[in-house]
């Protein structure tokens, strides 16, 4: 995990309190911003994304940055460096898919270069007014953790999407799962109905890096032990029939599902609590496993990055 | 000139009303906010950039284009995407750089990942608070076009950088051009004034792709003529010796300096007005020029782009 070293290093660099967050909350200007780069052949491919989907996909994970922020989404920036010869063919359905992701949000500008490989950066910017703002900081024992989104379908699709053949998956259910991958959705409504009903300060941050990322991040920055009933975390039917299917829920990246630590579930799928203590603990019903957030960079890096 | 083809298939695929200058100004908030992507080998090189001067200048051309729009350098977001071999001491170096470059201006974000190449792509936002926000679109006849910044320093520099031998410059006119070329300085204080003094609507630019670019652009996107005398144009002495002098004040890019067409020119230089008619002239005392944009964009691309 050399990007947390980075990370590290940014922080002492600068000497500054934002950096952390998926979102920066810049309470003056009574906004959030968010950044995602995404490169060519890191983060997508060509030989099965389109240039739709690709669109798609960068403004989405923007969104749901601002989501979990429980901010408003309401304006993006698309920095886009491209070789020479994509074609006017590309551009036009990057912005449709670009476009489409951004749904209420309005794309209002950015920057188009050259470069050797397709390179997106998006900057989203949410309004905090009337809204309360999210940190990974602010988990509290007695909270009860809430899901949302299904967790593990992104990363069975791209597994599916580079090779691996899941025999006992049906066309519709691989489908449903490249599908997940490709066109993630994120929890709008959630987001905005958490920071609506909670009383008090709240955690919350999107999945994009697996679940337990979230939850162990959570749990390291606010101090406390957060403990979930595996049995609990919503997925998709189909995963269940996979040989990894534990990691892909616990491990999976880019679902981009929200989990918050908040004093008021509203409606939703509870899946755990808030503890005194440190870590993460996750019962399986007939035996329970406890992770550190270094436990969760190790598997995560095993399961899923090269 | 790739690039302009490509924005307006955006803006009509987007259908937006914000695409088009420096930065977008986002009123409800009240906020402007910038892009800007710099690609590895397109950008910049590691041949002659140290990483402090990559992360100066990275977050130095946003913050010229927010001075561009009259707004305040408030925040700053940085994605950053590096190859494996990148080290601790590069990100120490970029973001000390960056910091320098921020000034006032606070880095509270981004993002960083993986990627072939170097890739940087800077978000910046300045507060319109009890500012005047500028447009390319607001000249009109009768304003004064005025200048700010060393024209021509920064093509020289590159031009030097890679490879070109100017034997009648000394040591330290070498320095001076290479220096203006790695280090560019934004035009704050100029910024602030011009949008203070104005009256009513102005018109400004920063000159990142060249004088004569912005110049043309103003006049096309307000359809005005902007007439300029050439030796008015603000430059340093040390380029006045170069075979290329006239084409390195026009189309030398990248020095960052501001343009602005405005009712009150304030103490700085006047080197024109704005005219009824279309395009660009420039006087050179004892003959005259006439540009259009498309002359322009040929010209640019003939002098300096590959």
């Amino acid at each position: 995990m050399k990007e947390k070293d980075f990370i590290s290093i940014i922080k002492t660099t600068l000497n500054s309190g934002y950096i952390g967050d998926d979102c920066a909350y810049l309470k003056d200007l009574g906004i959030v911003v968010s950044q995602d780069n995404l490169a060519e052949d890191v983060h997508f491919s060509l030989k099965y994304a389109s240039p739709y989907q690709i669109g798609y996909k960068s403004v989405m994970v923007n969104i749901s940055d601002i989501c979990a922020s429980g901010a408003e989404p309401k304006y993006l920036s698309i920095g886009l460096s491209l070789p020479e010869y994509i074609d006017a063919d590309f551009i036009r359905e990057f912005y449709k898919g670009a476009k489409t992701a951004a749904g209420k949000a309005e794309i209002v500008g950015g920057d188009i270069t050259g470069a050797d490989k397709i390179f997106v950066s998006v900057t989203a910017i949410g309004s905090a007014n009337d809204r309360k703002i999210s940190s990974r900081r602010n988990a509290a024992v007695g909270q009860k953790v809430v899901a949302a989104g299904n967790h593990g379908s992104s990363g069975a699709g791209l597994k599916l999407l580079s090779g691996m053949e899941y025999n006992n998956l049906t066309g519709e259910e691989k489908n449903e799962l490249i599908n997940a991958h490709l066109m993630p959705l994120a929890q709008l409504e959630f987001s905005n109905t958490i920071q609506k009903c909670a009383r008090g300060k709240y955690a919350m941050m999107d999945t994009s890096d697996g679940l337990a990322d979230a939850l162990a991040s959570i749990a390291f920055e606010s101090s406390v032990l957060i403990e979930v009933n595996f049995n609990k975390i919503p997925h998709s039917k189909a995963i269940e029939k996979l040989p990894d299917f534990k990691d892909l829920v616990l491990y999976g990246a880019e679902d981009y599902g929200l989990v918050a630590a908040v004093d008021n579930p509203a409606d939703f799928t509870v899946i755990g609590e808030v503890k005194s203590g440190a870590g993460l603990k996750i019962n399986y019903g007939d035996c329970f496993e406890f992770l550190t957030i270094k436990d969760v960079e190790k598997n995560l890096f095993k399961h899923f990055k090269e």
